[in-house]
């Protein structure tokens, strides 16, 4: 349920709105927006008991909400939650290109491709130092080591550093060096991470489970705002299904479902989807226009010899060429 | 197998090829080509022996077609197929719009949705006169006395029609009324319906089926163009998968895969796909950035009322702005 | 609707009922059972005003139908039905093996095979006349000179016979060779054929598409049943998943689902789903466990010189160790 | 790849080959056999230059294990793993019935069904003291207060426990307590959790994710072995697909693609997949037809008021009759 505060409600009656609450045994949590402030009560299972609250001074009304997700949900709050970071903002109509390689292979390879993304004008580099792999005995990331360098790409090029924490471990570790957490796909209902990442102090990328509904990664993301933590961002990246033609299907109607039921930004990795780098170009262009808030993109300087995943990885020339193609239409989304 | 003739090769040694490959057993078909003629050879199980093919007057080189599809392969055709319908080209560039409602209902009806499709810059009419429907008990449309209302309304509008057949003898009458005939998802892989396909006058809008891969769809297209039918039009409507936020999951990369292995052209059906009609604007424009042919859309002058689907249709007003939204991107893409 | 008659009900009473749906503008379907006689309203799109035959003589109550399927639903028919063939029964509670090549290929073939599937005690003999195949190139069956092997087949080992039709044309000549006619899982929603199906004198194996729900498996028996064909045997054949460890997805849940909302036999057949010889056994084992009233299996004299399929046929010494486990178990679940 | 020692090869020429592979870089986990023991060679990337190895005292062959998966492979080890606990063994021909409710509630609950499932005949009893939950507001368990009154249920009955361990902390409680540890579907790509279970001195349950191939499922039972626990029992419990009338597709022929790749033993859970009490018992008889290992099973001595997934609980008396039909199945089976 959804304590409505009127316009002029002031913060000591928030403030007794949330005490009332805790007092019903719940927890209240306060949501500003631009037009009103609202509390969203937590922990009930059933319907609330709202008299008491409605007689309270500086509400307005109750609303009862519909979804499984409360804190995520566009019903709690209707205006679209626009992440700032660094320079950056997210989710607020410019696409923002995050780029690199899927891992970070050495200081070099890294610093590499960060000029290459960065000359194209990419804002965040993206580069696995702690990589959850399908085989035990496939290389792991660099862990650590990896992340030092990620924090000297960002000291060269200026560049935000978006990098993926897969265990309590190195979540911790992983917050002190980056910008922006992943959360990747596998770990999509690792719940206990999920609590983990709404207590750092850093906004998290959390990816789609491949097998995963809308409402289960909204959940997900329910998981990590409860705990406090508001600055998410959310990443289609396909799904499972019996199609052959690329590793993943492209869901880009996740896109429209997932700003209709939720008011967090949605970004889409068509590396992975596709698996193949040759679609990555037109999926991102369908990806921008369908409306995504950003692009997650793996490229490389040699894919070939790429440490893994090299045949989706772009060329340096191909990131640029994606990246004149973004330009063009989202200008001509703007006008 | 692919016989590909030398550039001055002659009508005669093009023959003369086509009638040794029957006196081995099999069928050859001429693919005439911008840059080149080749003769496919059908009819084959194994390897065929070439060299008495290479020793013939105008032969250049013979290539063999690593795909299950022949016909309908980019080996065996480089260039894009456009095919050219009244006025209309659809392969050559310019996306083109098919839209109109689920069901001709009635002749007022029809004229009504048509005449806003084509005030909006349609080219091309739909609307279902033979209607497969999952229940026995739903409407299955008007049958011929609809087909006369669409001829109609290509009389009255000069749109072009486009429009269902479901079995051999409706395909007939079908042929009679249609500029395009359309073979719908179910009927994907209703060999016997897609061979007669093959040997009608008039184009074939073919839609994948719900479940098909695209080698099962290209082989859908190779049983039509083996009876001699070189005019195809594919279309993706969606797949079926675990995702429940759609009725089905639009798989844009379907557009680049069928691209890169058949010279065939594609469009989109973003009504049936989505079956919302909230999602029908965002997701055209996906399929345009892409690189979609065309597009598919269901609109209604009254949505709530229409027989069929009334949720996916758009209004006509939204069928103004999806107009101009492809417009403006088409633009910015010719660029 | 329902209008269930009361036990003593005369015919006269029940055409009467029948009589006045009819003026009603719907049709009267009457499903006689062993406990009562019910008539079944078809044809209406929404609820049936059942005041004026409540009223008339005979009439006991009034049933509102919940499922879009009628005359298929267990709530039509509660009792289960149970087809007879020659001297064979189908539903009854004794499985019924139906096996044999999956075409057929030559006279010799099919009275090879035939002898060791009746030998090890199958009473229904299949294979394929008209093979509906992927590719147009691919082996499309003896048409009716295999019709005719499959007479003489039936003639000199006393087989039941049980063959598919693709299409209208075929399906005449199938009906007076076959005891069972086939409509394959590619041709389940091919309504054309379906009605077709249900205008025949010979019992239906209705097999499930392999991406259909029970929903439409069901709605598809209907529009059979919808003309007349009361008997009907379906046939799950495996799902199209994502899992990659066989050809389809066997899905033995489907047979529950299917008991539980229609009165209709299922069979089970493993070899379409497994694709692989070695899992049929167990899986046919899984299905007389779960539930199965039968099971097609393909059996070859000659797997790997089988026309097609040859991976997933059974040699004979395999099938006589299928039929003794099927044995086993169905007398360990009968006591 | 696999360095087989001759039969006779002693304990001294094991470790010699197992320090030279160390020297190579690489790891050698020894492979103990009933027939031979084999030293699998695991950290490898490529190809293993052998030469060296097969000179040495005691080596017999070397041999590539195909599959991208080594310690779990059948080609590493031929004979079934059997995995004794208690005085109960997994995987040696008799099925092991785990059986209890989904969640641990309280002391008097816990001890009512335990003595529901051991007076039926089940030897292992199953319950939550962590639960993994979709939405962070749902009961998430009882806890290390849950663990307690599992270890009063053993002590008490003498039935074996297992139970769920959702991260490293909980996992490191859990291993007090428990007799078996669960690993759920949505952890089975947790990697660094399945580390931490390889450590461990209890055997695992590995569920099978919910859109995970044979092959994931295998990998992920890779890395546990690769850090030494090699007692594994997999878990079948449903695959996502489009089939609605079912939670989950149970994947019957799971168990035989996990028993040819892997000498693993496999247990089915129906309840799970199903989502429905009234689909267990005969799911649970095609399970052990098809040749599970053993089968999970919820039981609830009252289910309408269980605290979550009531609905797919089985009364005492269905397991009772579950119980019943299990035995007479394996008793036919073993004949």
């Amino acid at each position: 349920m959804l304590v409505v505060m009127k316009n002029d409600a002031t913060e000591e009656q928030v403030q007794a709105v949330i005490q009332e609450i805790e007092k019903l045994g719940y927890r209240g949590i306060p949501m500003p927006g631009a037009q009103r402030t609202a509390v969203c009560i937590i922990g009930n299972r059933g319907p609330v008991e709202d008299a008491q609250l409605l007689a309270m001074d500086g509400v307005k009304e109750t609303i009862t909400v519909t979804k499984p997700y409360k804190l995520v949900s566009r019903e709690t709050q209707p205006e679209p939650t626009v992440i700032s970071i660094g320079d950056i903002t997210i989710g607020a109509g410019e696409p923002v290109i995050m780029a690199g390689p899927c891992a970070v292979e050495s200081e070099e390879q890294a610093l590499t491709i960060a000029s290459v993304v960065k000359e194209h004008g990419a804002r965040v580099y993206r580069g696995g130092a702690f990589k959850p792999r399908t085989s035990p005995y496939s290389f792991q990331g660099l862990g650590e080591r990896g992340l030092k360098i990620l924090a000297k790409v960002r000291q060269e090029t200026g560049l935000l550093i978006v990098t993926e924490a897969t265990d309590h471990a190195n979540l911790e570790i992983v917050e002190k060096y980056a910008d922006i957490i992943q959360i990747g796909a596998r770990n999509m209902q690792n719940y206990s991470l999920l609590r983990l990442a709404g207590q750092v102090s850093k906004p998290i990328l959390l990816k789609r489970g491949f097998a995963a509904t809308i409402d289960e990664l909204l959940m997900a993301a329910e998981y990590i705002m409860s705990e406090g933590n508001t600055r998410i961002i959310l990443c289609e990246r396909g799904i499972r299904t019996f199609a052959d033609n690329t590793r993943n299907t492209l869901d880009l109607s996740a896109i429209l479902s997932i700003k209709e039921a939720s008011h967090l930004p949605i970004i889409v990795d068509p590396s992975h989807a596709a698996g193949r780098r040759e679609y990555v170009i037109p999926l991102s262009k369908g990806a921008i226009a369908v409306g995504a808030d950003g692009l997650l993109v793996e490229v490389h300087h040699d894919p070939p010899h790429a440490l893994s995943d090299g045949m989706q990885s772009l060329y340096p020339q191909q990131f640029g060429e994606l990246m004149k193609e973004v330009d063009r239409l989202k200008n001509q989304l703007k006008d």
